[in-house]
């Protein structure tokens, strides 16, 4: 699907705000693509439908993940975790996209989990540094990522858990099994940083 | 077992190091049993032999870990891992310590677990808060078990897996399990603090 295309198919799914944070993770997405090596044309449709289901019905998005043999935490570990399953299960019945690659990176994208692929860690990581993006640490995040996609990816990993138990807020399991899944990957580099 | 034939038990195998911090577990154990209305002489026991193992060598350790039934993640997350489990079975064996609950609290002291009981969540907090340890935050955890030990068991295995991931070390499973578990339990209540 042309980018254009695929744009004007999402926009009415979002909010402006939301809307331009797809725009910064689509460049950002495309320029870890290249970066990597990977296609750009699939970081490029990834990024663009991976906030698809963001404003659908809590209920909705529930109903679609208690449906399919997906893990159930997904509806016990809060509301913001409901949008990445049920937008890949949306993209593919509504947009019509089939590529399982794609749906993976969006299914994957708020909780990453062990073993990513690098479009699904492209992903997990452009929604994490967009331009847009203004968060504590997000700075540091972005320095690393020029030098090292994995360390990136590590310390977004790590924000994400210490931000949630700072909320006192549960950790959905996925993220800690992605979190030493990466440590474990990367364990014989150095200057894993922050 | 009377306290001070247990105590003459244990000693041959620590340190005068890790001896006094036995004392120090145990007085703060019973103090918590006493607290909680549990048995405090089952407290005082699992106190004595928590770290009975700590200075067996790395190969008897993994050696009693695989040939159990148990997570083999024991093994793999690092040594200091290695001396809770390998521990409830020397005591059991060697002591001849049979009170499943007290081989238990002893198996689970330094990763904490899902569903902790009174006297594991115990000897957890014991470990972690008695009047010898000196490390940042264990004063904050202290004051929060005066006034409620689920509240200072959440902020103890949170401040336990922040240290983890400061080192780029990785995280035992059910030490975050143990944490949502706890965050769950308690979300109904306020002031968790830290």
């Amino acid at each position: 699907m042309d980018k254009n295309k695929a744009l004007d198919k999402v926009k009415p799914h979002l909010t402006e705000h939301r809307y331009i944070h797809t725009l910064g993770v689509t460049e950002k997405a495309v320029e870890l693509a290249d970066k990597t090596g990977i296609d750009r044309k699939q970081a490029e449709l990834a990024a663009i439908f991976h906030d698809y289901a963001k404003f659908r019905s809590k209920e909705e998005m529930r109903g679609i993940i208690r449906k399919q043999e997906w893990d159930k935490n997904f509806i016990n570990y809060g509301d913001e975790l409901l949008h990445a399953p049920a937008g890949a299960f949306l993209v593919n019945k509504e947009i019509g996209i089939e590529d399982e690659e794609i749906l993976s990176a969006i299914f994957w994208h708020t909780t990453g989990k062990a073993k990513m692929n690098t479009l699904e860690k492209i992903l997990f990581l452009a929604d994490y540094i967009e331009p847009n993006r203004i968060f504590p640490g997000v700075d540091e995040v972005r320095k690393t990522a020029e030098k090292n996609i994995d360390h990136a990816i590590v310390m977004a990993l790590r924000n994400t858990i210490v931000f949630l138990m700072k909320k006192n807020q549960r950790v959905f399991p996925q993220t800690l099994y992605a979190y030493n899944d990466m440590i474990e990957k990367i364990k014989n580099q150095s200057n894993i940083g922050g």
